[in-house]
């Protein structure tokens, strides 16, 4: 088998340097005569690994002294509930602003812990087609948080400005667009990410955590639930997803060694461009359904003039190489993920791709 | 770098076989044209794999229709805390046996999260030496579970014959030797494991669990915590550790392919005899602090005469290329941790270099 251009949505691309990396590592890896998944996560090999993974992150992150990287499990979806079980105390309250499926999943595992309130939603009909703007956010001061989703795989949209929280604590899931430009992350007190879409393999969660914050958290909880028992540990309190924290590793390594934060955000631009140029230069047969600026950067989702274009878009499309373009089974339609390791090539054979068909069905 | 024998504890060495498949499968995976981190954990190919998993374990266990197998996050100790949050009911209590660090940090969590007392405790002098009796076991019929931890790493001892519960539901931590030999797996109401001694690389933990047992478990927690919400998702509820299943399958493949549990059996007393044997004929140079009939054959822990030869030791083995053979920090001394995996030519090669260390410093 050849290689195809992968556009599912997460598990991602990863870079193919990142991949050669971990096919030249094994079976031995360094100068250890086994493979990195069998050596001890307490080995002075394994925990060089890990603190250059933490540095990189801060490093392109450009985090401060009070900001921590930690390497967690149970994705995204543990930290719905890690969040509001530390932060959320009883009687107090946490905003969530809702912008699609898995703002909502956050705040449905915030109401099961205590109690969490809607500061804005752009949800419309069952739809969500756009970012709200910092007018409509209607903040409670004395909220444990603020919650948002940075980018919105499922709707296509994308926060390009954080919104002002006043004196409340800042918390995004950024598991889909984490480092595909540079931000103030300092701003947050608490940002996380399930590995699988920006940043390597699933199986790890990256949690940027404000540590002065973490000392307020409730002590009374499953010591693996407290995310100052990571803090203390360097997320080695129990033994790590070595493999999948060794895989993010070498992405981070990729980015910096391609410029940096930077340097991707002009190449996910640039691809992102091209597509939505296809889209929009075919107004008679491409739509994109989102607002055009809360267009997402990282995934770009689009209709054709209907249903049975779309299953021949994505079938003719897997046949050239073209993987993973089929939208997602709540909302339908096509989406094509181009995260940071997305190579340009890829997404210019998608848009001329795209182009052709249009003129072949349009 | 050449091979070495890794004698780690976990995570541990893998069958090369397993290793080899995983070097053959990069950069593409079977005929999708990118590796298995890459692809979503929603297609086809990944899900005839993760189904091909959770069938090995069924079948290679023994399971009946109500045992579920789970893949998921976070560990053993993750599962010390979803078992008292999931079944340990307000005003209830649980049992629990203490063998050694790990019983100890169960036991800890269960009682942040409700009520858990001491059935028995073979701790003396700080030192945890044997397994307890069926008879010095204090069990409480009302309880609602007897947790008991199956083989301790630390102290190197291993429960021979599981206890008789009566009618209280049986659990077990068989973190580092499930898969062993074989065992009526269905008396169990359920079993965990995190994979990264006995089963694969650390980032998956294995659950077996009485689906009628979970029926009746706090429907209150968050979506993740509850064990329901992957038995009705079959460990899909969200994004699956893709990679860490993967390796997952590649052993229990291997297992299969070597004959099974019955060989593993064989297999596994054949090496643990052997060390075992190399001890007991130079009681005065070697010795092991666990009794005889609570030995492990996972992990042999064994003495020197002195801290200095000791060190002596482990440096020299590992000159000799036989690695991580240190006891663990908090008892000192040596182990061999000779998992499933471990070949017969290691643990020949590491009795034959003790004979011989013996011999020069005895």
């Amino acid at each position: 088998m050849s290689k195809v251009w992968n556009f599912y949505a997460g598990p991602a691309t990863l870079p193919a340097e990142a991949i050669a990396r971990a096919k030249a590592d094994l079976p031995y890896w360094q100068d250890t005569g086994m493979s990195v998944m069998e050596i001890s996560h307490r080995s002075k090999e394994y925990d060089a690994l890990h603190h250059e993974a933490m540095d990189l992150m801060t490093e392109l992150l450009g985090l401060d002294d009070d900001h921590h990287v930690l390497f967690l499990q149970g994705g995204a979806s543990l930290q719905f509930a890690m969040l509001p079980m530390n932060f959320l105390p009883q009687g107090g309250s946490a905003d969530y602003v809702i912008t699609g499926s898995w703002s909502k999943k956050a705040l449905k595992e915030a109401n099961i812990v205590g109690s969490a309130r809607i500061a804005a939603t752009t949800e419309k009909d069952g739809k969500f087609t756009r970012i709200p703007t910092q007018g409509e956010l209607d903040l409670d001061p004395n909220a444990a948080y603020l919650h948002l989703t940075s980018n919105n795989t499922i709707a296509g949209t994308q926060w390009h400005a954080f919104p002002d929280a006043g004196n409340v604590h800042l918390v995004a899931d950024m598991s889909s667009d984490l480092l595909w430009r540079p931000f103030d992350a300092n701003r947050f007190s608490l940002i996380y990410a399930g590995a699988q879409k920006n940043l390597g393999p699933s199986g790890v969660t990256v949690v940027i955590i404000r540590k002065s914050w973490a000392e307020k958290a409730n002590q009374g909880l499953p010591t693996l639930l407290q995310y100052g028992t990571h803090i203390a540990k360097d997320s080695l309190y129990n033994t790590a997803p070595t493999f999948a924290i060794y895989m993010l590793r070498n992405t981070l390594a990729w980015v910096k060694e391609r410029g940096g934060l930077d340097a991707m955000e002009r190449r996910n631009r640039t691809k992102a461009d091209r597509l939505y140029n296809v889209i929009d230069g075919n107004p008679g047969f491409f739509s994109c359904p989102v607002e055009k600026n809360s267009r997402s950067v990282m995934n770009v989702v689009f209709r054709l003039p209907s249903e049975e274009l779309e299953a021949k878009f994505v079938a003719e499309a897997k046949d050239a190489g073209l993987v993973g373009l089929k939208g997602h089974r709540s909302v339908g339609g096509c989406r094509a993920s181009i995260y940071n390791a997305m190579e340009p090539e890829g997404v210019e054979t998608l848009a001329r791709f795209m182009e052709a068909f249009a003129a072949a069905n349009g």
